[in-house]
């Protein structure tokens, strides 16, 4: 969008929240999601019609090296999870009212052909499986440059089935055991500072970080030095974090917000950023989780998180949260009365103190 | 509640939770949101059939002092405004899935006959007019100990009224021009600290601030010494935030929870909680808001907020977004798989790293 056709959608914007029955700015960050959906969308006031979550899961080679403490087999056992409507992401974008569809990007195990669109609450599937689980990263890259590319086409994919639906928020989440170490290497290699960035995780004794820290920075050195995004995210991309970056460069130009789960799907975005810088323009940071690298990678693009629930759990589940929120800002805007239309008094100098 | 049935509850309560497919501890606040509403509901899992909200309004007698930069017949209009359906709290309370009503807890005004329950997505109504605004508490008691208790009546008449309703969630807002003084002059005769309870409020000119400064002093000094909670309620409380801290003292013992607003129904709080201080037991803080005094009363009570959206509405709409979010974690309680029936392989010493 030029600037100018920008500068006029956020002064009407800004018009238009100032003319609803409240005092000014008084809600907030609500008032925050609705200006940014509004230049998103092109529109004021904005509207969400529809939202989706995509939980995208994927297995990683490098729980060879032991650096998970749940066994590989748990992601394909997640996602029949998702299908029976059991976990975590299926009662919170139930509540927060986004359609869920759980995406095989590429786990180590076969599935039944579950239909996409789902029936009776349970979630929509897609089957894009570009690899069976990416490659130990410690000894090899994660991706092929075909695999990476799959992953980056199946991603647009899905994107384009979010604009053919009608969604104007679209939440990213991830499962896929191992993918913390998948990110943090990814994020690691980008240049982020690795005390910043390799967690602890919890329960994880002294020697298991230890060993993670030590497959990560070797494995760092060992596939570098890398001549871009690209390289890095053939490196040490799990499927599942380069069909989210796939994503999220395939919602470039239709209207679409993208909200961001944790650290893994935040890893993803990274290499969407770094791969084009203004992808930032669309996405939000739904919540603030306890993996201890988030906060820095959010803060390096300029991203400020819209809860924090000291959650740790992936799938979406702060996502579809901070989504919640966004459509909160939406509503707002798009629903309260204006003070030229009520007749209630404004404030002396339009402030207040109620 | 005895002390072993309570932990029998929480025992019971954390073995559900720990059986769920998700890592422990996972869901960070959620989790402890639908712990503390089992313990509240004396049930495992706790659930949420029904969610309203009160917005109580009311007049003080204050204004009169310049305190304020809205004219005092906002708080009218507002209540209008609310029984049209164009306020902020309109849009959240439907968007959270909150019934609203709005009560004239003592306007200075009156109001057509509007029914107590809504129709058509408009809120219902109660008249529970105990004075027409209170008096100025510059130079006298703003409410007199008959109006005070009538305002307690009332709120215990809302509280009974939403048990028989089957609400399991109460969320509280207020609206009412002034009232953050009477809410800061509360808080102070409470021995809080003059410096972090009075707020410059948005676009407070220092001459204004100042005059809103020694109002608030002047009166604490020239009302007291007080011999009780219920002569600092007489001295400075309007009569939302009477009828507030009625509400939640009538909310005793009905197995429901109550969500806070922002500042002055934070303060109609701390009249309750003076009273009787086994009302934190079932007190969630809705949000943090911009109000300075808001996070120190909090603090003071214990209660820590479950979102920070940066606002300063009032109407009880950082309420309806916080229970929205104590609802979720009633919902993962409730609706969410386990362990044991789904054949998800937990980690290794039950932790995790995805």
């Amino acid at each position: 969008m030029n600037q100018d056709k920008t500068a006029a959608l956020r002064d009407a914007m800004q018009a238009h929240l100032d003319d609803l029955t409240k005092p000014r700015g008084s809600l907030g960050r609500l008032e925050d999601c609705a200006s940014r959906m509004a230049l998103i969308q092109g529109t004021v006031p904005p509207r969400v019609r529809r939202k989706a979550v995509f939980t995208l899961a994927g297995d990683h080679g490098v729980t060879a090296e032991g650096v998970s403490l749940y066994p590989a087999e748990v992601t394909a056992q997640m996602v029949h999870n998702f299908m029976a409507g059991g976990a975590a992401i299926n009662a919170l974008s139930k509540a927060c009212g986004f359609d869920l569809y759980a995406v095989d990007a590429g786990v180590a195990a076969d599935f039944p052909a579950w239909p996409r669109e789902g029936a009776d609450g349970k979630p929509g599937f897609f089957s894009m499986k570009a690899v069976r689980g990416s490659a130990n990263f410690a000894r090899e890259p994660a991706l092929s440059p075909a695999g990476f590319q799959s992953c980056l086409d199946h991603g647009a994919e899905l994107a384009g089935f979010a604009a053919r639906g009608g969604c104007d928020i679209v939440a990213l989440g991830d499962m896929g055991i191992g993918n913390t170490s998948s990110a943090a290497a990814l994020l690691v290699a980008f240049g982020f500072d690795p005390e910043l960035i390799i967690d602890r995780g919890t329960g994880i004794s002294d020697e298991m970080l230890e060993r993670k820290r030590s497959v990560i920075l070797d494995a760092v050195r060992d596939r570098g030095p890398f001549a871009s995004p690209t390289a890095v995210a053939e490196a040490f991309a799990g499927p599942e974090i380069a069909t989210a970056a796939g994503v999220i460069l395939g919602l470039r130009g239709k209207g679409i917000a993208c909200v961001l789960d944790g650290f893994p799907i935040t890893a993803a975005a990274a290499i969407a950023w770094k791969l084009d810088p203004s992808v930032t323009e669309f996405l939000f940071a739904g919540h603030l989780s306890r993996v201890k690298g988030h906060g820095p990678v959010l803060e390096a693009m300029g991203l400020q998180p819209l809860v924090d629930l000291e959650m740790r759990l992936g799938e979406g589940t702060g996502a579809v949260i901070g989504g919640f929120i966004v459509e909160l800002g939406c509503r707002i805007a798009g629903e309260m009365a204006s003070f030229s239309r009520m007749g209630v008094s404004k404030a002396q100098a339009e402030e207040k103190d109620y």
